[in-house]
């Protein structure tokens, strides 16, 4: 039997893993230094949990996990009529109680709502861990993948938006990664909605110029035009849609906008607050107020970000927003939070794609001891001993065999340094060091090699 | 909707995460300084990589995954007919294609079959990843749970288990964990079953030894009775068994025992080599001869390992052994090897319970900044930048309000230090730090709050 992985999901290699932890261990840092602590939950959740939380689309892809033990004679009745409902696109009880995490967000709303009394308000946690999604594979989509989100819950204080942001900022600077981060707040969207035929046009409008960027001015305004606004309503979209300028400009034409908007005025004092406060040169110069920003999902309520990577065609990077309610589906109301997330799979292709690893993150082994025979290779798991007790990584190779055997095992595995110690060598007390980069050799006595400097 | 989470699973907040995150750094670590690869392969694996492979009661823990789309009406006759078979205690592809990974050695192996090709001869790699059994879950025991393996694959030689004998010792070193490694040969006890009946009671031999340390000597001979040896054979395994003395006169003993076995010859060899090479005087301490020790795997053909904890009543913290043929399941034959692994859950109680983590291993915020009004916590957040660009983790409270709550959050916290910043201090452009459990405060002037000692 040949075997396989599922589709839509990978093996990691060590050069994978390694490039990849830089990138997680890069965002770790960064979220412990603004006091953000660390959380896991289970891969598997209750079905109760997930189930109707990510809308009927959602509810498909959603991995569940079969029941052990339906071949109990006493329950195959309970299971069969179970079975039936499942055949209807339902969920039952008797043959799934459990599911795979969809995102990180719903698994932290149900640990909040499960442990607010204890914890620290406002709580700040950020969770890095990977979802299952049912989704069809395709390019940089996958079934299992990681995501990387931070949250504070508990708190309306816009300090929190900044200490995202400088979050935000910190890290794609550590990754060398130039970004645009764009910045718009629901509530200009929410006025824009109710100054354009009420509040339950809300879904429409924002879904349209979300696609701005992809479709252009003239489809959005004939899908808003087929979403049943009018044309002085179109008009005054597609005004809000041209406002233009630095961000303090973009501030003063929406003040004239919405001068009559009490939900209006409330996000563009939210913003502005933002923005103002925006003033170290990095931050100032990666933040861009776009206007046309909506993001996908629903709950949000108040600022939303989304990360542009530049120098690079690629989706969006990072994301996240104000919400005002997290746990209330989970019974516990009035927990408003705003959090981030980061793509990592998509950090990591922009970082290929740009070369922006460092060199050495993937470094494994420096040093290989060749094997050449019973008495040298006591002396070499010796010295191997000193040198890892100096934090160099080293290995001696299995066996005694051919030299170039030994040589083509260190280049497979890109090691950089051999050392060579014969009976000749060992008689001498000296090893031979061979850089095999530049060719280089040098010999080195036993009691100096810990001092060799492994470059 | 009071929300849970599934039996036998648990939510890790960051006290726990941290040191947790200590115990597999720790390992990490080590196993990287000698040559170790990480890899990390997918929770999710075709139903036929992990179907029998476990034997039939493995079978039935191990978590399937429900087919999505199966009120697929194309597909409903066929999924009827599948989840007939579900009832019969068989698997259907029908119902379920993929299932959770039950251990990592399967997937390692399935991996290794996958890419053997390529892959540098002899491989070293090591995986820490959960895995999922539907095990009726009890103290100690989850469903969920990480496992944590180092192998070496494609390799016959000895020093490979002369290098994981020291990867168990340093790491405990580290940890700070007193242990007894145990160490024995599966070809000294085929060789016991050889002059006691014959290969095919080398099972019934070793299950009944295996039991030495819980029901004694007595109830072994029992067992082996009922199990069909003869007197003279159970008298032989009574004398083999009450072998003592230091791990060479036992390994002296062995020699006359099984003068004339050629299995025996190889195994008292083989132990024979490691012994005389684990010199050093931490390995020598803790390393023990254990001719009871049998490991429940039938996998295993030659060195086989355990780790006891000293000082503390816990089952095996650790174990592993050498196999003759990792990926033969997977069509590639002649891959030998071996490995161990780290319990994680069990070395987390250890230490817990003998007080092992460093102090500061948990540690978060080290400075809560105090919010005193807008003006004074602009500059607060401009310090607490400061502050983290030299690596030290700070907060600014998300409000201006009474000192008692911005106290009750650092406690909740365990934050260290407060930073009292208000309008008087902003004037003199100073900042108060008190530490808290000494109830010391300093005055810093902003200029040199990065050169203060936050210990």
């Amino acid at each position: 039997m040949k075997p396989t992985i599922p589709q839509g999901t990978r093996d990691f290699n060590a050069d994978v893993v390694r490039k990849r932890s830089y990138i997680f261990n890069t965002i770790r840092n960064v979220f412990e230094l603004y006091g953000f602590q660390p959380l896991e939950t289970p891969a598997m959740e209750n079905i109760d949990t997930l189930m109707g939380k990510y809308g009927e689309e959602g509810d498909k892809l959603i991995f569940k996990i079969l029941n052990n033990g339906l071949d109990n004679a006493a329950k195959v009745e309970k299971a069969k009529a179970g079975f039936e409902n499942v055949l209807q696109g339902k969920t039952s009880k008797d043959i799934t109680e459990r599911a795979l995490r969809y995102d990180l967000t719903i698994p932290f709303a149900r640990y909040v709502a499960m442990n607010h009394h204890q914890l620290p308000m406002p709580f700040k946690r950020y969770q890095m861990q990977p979802v299952w999604r049912a989704d069809r594979p395709q390019k940089g989509r996958y079934r299992e993948f990681y995501q990387c989100d931070a949250d504070v819950v508990g708190s309306y204080s816009l300090l929190n938006e900044l200490d995202l942001i400088n979050i935000y900022i910190s890290v794609f600077q550590q990754l060398k990664i130039d970004i645009e981060l764009r910045i718009n707040n629901r509530k200009i969207l929410a006025a824009l909605a109710d100054t354009c035929g009420g509040a339950d046009k809300m879904i429409d409008i924002t879904i349209a110029i979300d696609k701005l960027d992809k479709i252009g001015i003239d489809k959005v305004k004939e899908e808003l035009k087929s979403r049943g606004l009018n044309e002085e309503q179109i008009s005054r979209i597609e005004s809000f849609l041209n406002i233009n300028g630095t961000n303090e400009e973009k501030l003063q034409q929406l003040k004239t906008l919405f001068a009559e908007n009490e939900i209006g005025i409330k996000g563009i004092e939210e913003l502005t607050y933002l923005i103002t406060h925006s003033q170290q040169p990095d931050v100032k110069k990666a933040l861009v107020l776009d206007l046309t920003l909506a993001r996908g999902l629903n709950y949000y309520t108040g600022t939303i970000f989304e990360v542009k990577a530049q120098n690079v065609q690629i989706g969006s990077i990072g994301g996240g927003g104000r919400y005002d309610d997290l746990t209330g589906l989970f019974g516990v109301p009035n927990v408003p939070g705003v959090g981030i997330s980061f793509g990592v799979d998509r950090i990591y292709d922009v970082m290929s794609e740009l070369h922006l690893f460092p060199a050495d993150v993937a470094a494994g082994t420096k040093v290989l001891f060749f094997n050449l025979g019973d008495t040298e290779v006591q002396k070499a798991m010796e010295l191997a001993q000193q040198l890892r007790a100096h934090g160099i990584a080293c290995e001696v190779y299995h066996e005694n065999t051919k030299f170039d055997k030994q040589f083509k095992y260190a280049e497979k595995k890109t090691i950089p340094y051999v050392a060579i110690l014969g009976s000749k060598e060992l008689e001498q007390g000296v090893v031979n060091i061979k850089n095999l980069s530049s060719g280089d050799q040098t010999q080195v006595p036993f009691g100096e090699l810990v001092h060799f400097s492994f470059n």
